[in-house]
């Protein structure tokens, strides 16, 4: 189960960078001067489109360490405590980022759509308006990562703290 | 120790709110004109203030918790684990919530410093110095108080799934 979420996650993470990374709009501003709009005009959807492959490349090294390494929910080698904390520590410092990386462009999007008068920023979505409506899908697409991301840390949890005795603090259980 | 880290939580959260909430600061911009600089010139630090203060409220109230129930680490009445459970989840959503806050504020941030040229977003923080300073010690507090209730979600999962058995799957544990 933990495979096939973390292969839910990949696709939608990568579908979050590649709707983000294809997605450019040029628009004639006055006769003949054009300006093509992309992610790269935007900080927050250039490093969204980093992070969202780093972690898709993480889940994925994590599904290949699902079939080759031992399963750490039934077995239990020598070593098995610090893996699972290992990958309890990975997984939430990945969510955590990938979570951060979409809010930052979430705001920024804000930005874009409606502006903010007092400062004299202009909003830009009434001109690119394909091209924003596909960052919000894509957007959307990635919060459904998240919760995918969040929901496979739990298990990661889940397989760490259930070794652990229900009595006794932070001692492992004998069997 | 839970106890202990929801007030460092709580004081970190308040902290937060009180820097970003009463910080103001009035520029003369011409002879005859003064604009006064404050939270509600943007939207992403009005936000942050009240999601913290709820935040904050949230954390209290588990603290009297903490004091006033049952101590799920140790003792076992009947309805145990759906509480264990309930506290899981709603810590969760409140280190998302704060997490996604700060990020979003952070972000809005880096636009009033840095501006954005291709935009014609201009910057303002070359303007309202003293302010930009005292909402980027917030932030900094802000994210001090996302680890610390990133750490208190761990004991959260700590006390969940320790309940629960090492061999099968998703089934409580007898002693």
């Amino acid at each position: 189960m933990e495979a096939l979420l973390r292969i839910l996650s990949i696709i939608f993470l990568v579908l979050t960078a590649c709707l983000v990374g294809l997605d450019s709009q040029t628009k004639v501003l006055f006769h003949f001067i054009s300006r093509k709009a992309s992610f790269k005009d935007l900080n927050a959807l250039y490093v969204l489109v980093w992070i969202d492959t780093a972690a898709a490349v993480y889940n994925l090294l994590q599904v290949f360490r699902c079939y080759k390494l031992p399963d750490l929910t039934k077995d239990k080698p020598p070593y098995y405590i610090y893996l699972a904390w290992g990958f309890y520590l990975l997984d939430q410092a990945a969510v955590y980022m990938v979570f951060a990386a979409h809010s930052a462009a979430a705001q920024a999007s804000i930005f874009a759509v409606t502006g903010q008068k007092n400062f004299q920023w202009m909003k830009l979505c009434d001109k690119y308006t394909r091209f924003c409506i596909q960052i919000g899908g894509a957007l959307l697409c990635g919060y459904f990562a998240c919760l995918v991301m969040a929901i496979t840390s739990s298990i990661s949890a889940y397989v760490l703290f259930k070794r652990y005795s229900p009595q006794k603090f932070m001692v492992l259980k004998g069997n």
